[in-house]
């Protein structure tokens, strides 16, 4: 077990960690939006699998310029999914009407647009002839057959469910979500909806926050009953819920007081203990261990510090869990205020994130100073986007400043 | 009705609209998460309601280490969630052991953490007095009874789940999604499923592509059955389609070719029409319309084009439906490559985004030239944001450009 570490060393361990994503399983298009592709998907053909007008025009031979003077004459028309093949015949200059979309007719080799021509009766003028090819889509313009269109390890979103629906691809193969099993435990946790008697108790936010986080981060979240602080009920949900889940998550009870089991629990079993103690703020106390062959993470039970280490830490792990590979967004902005550090750990300062005139910066409108319980500092009241604030030292006005984005 | 506007033009139009939310909907924490809050949240005590205990210590009176020397006598232990109220007697010298988010002991001023304590059978030693206050919070420092926590119009995340959840709101005030109509039209368009006879023909990618959007974005899709390029069944269809939706977006038949009859319909009832044909590329036809007193978009039909016109112009009204601020994300990059312009119009192009060393850069890696008709483009292999880049002109490697980002 590594004790207190650096920020950078939790970091190091957790992504060289090697985790397999769970097995395959096929949903319908509709279901896989969210969902992570199990497979790469190849073109099965050429598209387009023939030549295609992209405007609203007329096709003609390069062949027949000289001749025509610039007059066509109009041999029909020619729509977009027209089932008879076209033929452009060449002992005259003809035109043939070809709409967009429309297959270009065999023997033509230019698309003249709407707007390049006068029509007069069966006729055609044309004021300006575009290159060959100019306004054609070949075959296998856009990809040819054998042709890697996605890769395994895609979140999918509506872009990609378009491009699975062009190709035909109805049911899809997608990594199965990893189980999250989400133990709250505090004598001083109410369930939502219970009577609140005494001022010292407070409602359990950490279990749905986590529960919504799990979702949007792609697992799928088991809630266990809310636990006492008392050793043998902790420790038996906490091994039933190793057993039935790939990940599990415990909040509360990875501090130092003497009412935190799940500590007393996890040095039971230390052999597996990865590391404990990360010297950031918030969420020092943070576990992370491989507790029958499963993933366990367990957070302080202030929600700030819950979230934080949920962002920095867990999301690491179940993102791998997912299938996917961890990417964390950061940009560096220029400060508009001095930033005053609490004490010499690495601080992770939530902020709000704004873009105006194209330029990235932050700010603190609307933040509690008092950070280790606050959520609120994570919903701004006006939809801002919030991230975190790297804080290596003090930090002065217009100096630079890492920020992890969040929630996008 | 305006026609061939610019860009800024038909944003500002867009913009100019008023468009209510539908009406209120009350849901279940759960199933709040992705809607839109539909009232103010306030907070309906204070937070907390009285001083607790931030880390695991003792508490004691600043009135008594004059008298101590340092000493203290420990008077028993307070935890998290105590139904009793601890007093700290002020007779002698005495420290009360009280766990994180216990309930400050009365008359006790000063919170003396573990860490800074040896303890001696039942007496203390204490290296370091912390401040008066440190380590504790003050009623109401998270937040005061009636400050507003949560602001109408704001999209619920995790985040937010968690906060509703610790204020005990088990059901939730969203906004009704609106309901939004997919119109595709198309003689050359096969369902998904259906058998490819024919070479010029296509599934049906805009018809999902737009579907899975319109869910993203907080609306309620609803696909109509595809139509083919037939004025009567697609003229019956539209109204069936606006007066059961709150906006209706068809695509293909909204560009300049004979067989374009959502065009002509549109014209039917062009004292409507808001305005048709936006100076960009892609999807200069797009057409903005009010029919029936609903909302009407006809998108180009090459996906690629229906996929930017949604983003630049659908969103807008979308959002504005689902009761949201709109909002665009735009950020200026430095080139690393020549962009080189199609033609006169102003261009958006996908591009790939990139978080490098603090750093947001863009680049076209795996982007097929024949913009219009390509979906892939927007689905980068390695799983990479996307987003537009605004080209107004010719632009060298080195300079500035405004990228529009997507799917965040």
């Amino acid at each position: 077990m590594e004790e207190k570490i650096t920020y950078a060393r939790a970091k190091e361990i957790l992504q060289n960690q090697k985790i397999s994503p769970k097995g395959l399983e096929r949903v319908f298009l509709y279901e896989s939006l969210g969902r992570v592709l199990a497979k790469d998907i190849f073109a099965s053909e050429d598209m387009p699998e023939v030549a295609l007008s992209n405007m609203d025009g007329y096709a003609l031979s390069s062949t027949m310029i000289e001749l025509s003077k610039g007059i066509f004459t109009i041999l029909g028309e020619n729509p977009a999914g027209n089932e008879k093949k076209v033929e452009l015949p060449l002992t005259q200059p003809y035109a043939i009407k070809t709409l967009t979309g429309a297959a270009i007719p065999h023997n033509a080799d230019i698309l003249v647009p709407f707007e390049n021509v006068n029509i007069k009766g069966e006729t055609l003028e044309i004021n300006a002839f575009p290159k060959i090819g100019e306004f054609i889509r070949n075959i296998g313009d856009n990809y040819k057959k054998g042709e890697k269109l996605l890769s395994q390890g895609v979140r999918l979103n509506a872009n990609h469910i378009g491009l699975l629906a062009s190709l035909n691809h109805i049911f899809v193969e997608v990594f199965e979500k990893p189980k999250v099993g989400i133990l709250v435990s505090g004598n001083e946790i109410l369930e939502i909806g219970e009577s609140k008697n005494n001022p010292h108790c407070f409602y359990n936010a950490n279990g749905h926050l986590l529960y919504a986080k799990v979702k949007e981060n792609g697992g799928m979240p088991k809630l266990y009953p809310i636990l006492k602080d008392e050793k043998f009920s902790i420790q038996s949900c906490l091994k039933d819920a190793l057993e039935e889940c790939d990940l599990v998550i415990s909040t509360g009870g990875a501090s130092v007081g003497d009412y935190d089991f799940i500590q007393a629990i996890s040095k039971e079993w230390s052999e597996k203990i990865v590391f404990r103690g990360v010297r950031i703020k918030p969420g020092q106390h943070i576990i992370y261990a491989h507790f029958h062959k499963k993933q366990f993470f367990g957070l302080p039970g202030f929600p700030n510090s819950t979230l934080v280490t949920f962002e920095l830490f867990v999301k690491a792990i179940l993102t791998k869990l997912c299938g996917m590979p961890f990417k964390e967004e950061i940009v560096e902005v220029t400060l508009q205020e001095d930033l005053q550090k609490g004490d010499k750990r690495l601080e992770f300062r939530v902020c709000n994130i704004r873009h105006t005139r194209g330029k990235i910066s932050i700010d603190f409108e609307g933040k509690k100073s008092f950070q280790s319980a606050i959520l609120n500092n994570f919903c701004p009241l006006d939809n801002a986007r919030v991230g975190l604030a790297i804080l290596e030292g003090n930090k002065l006005k217009g100096e630079r400043i890492p920020i992890i984005l969040l929630n996008c």
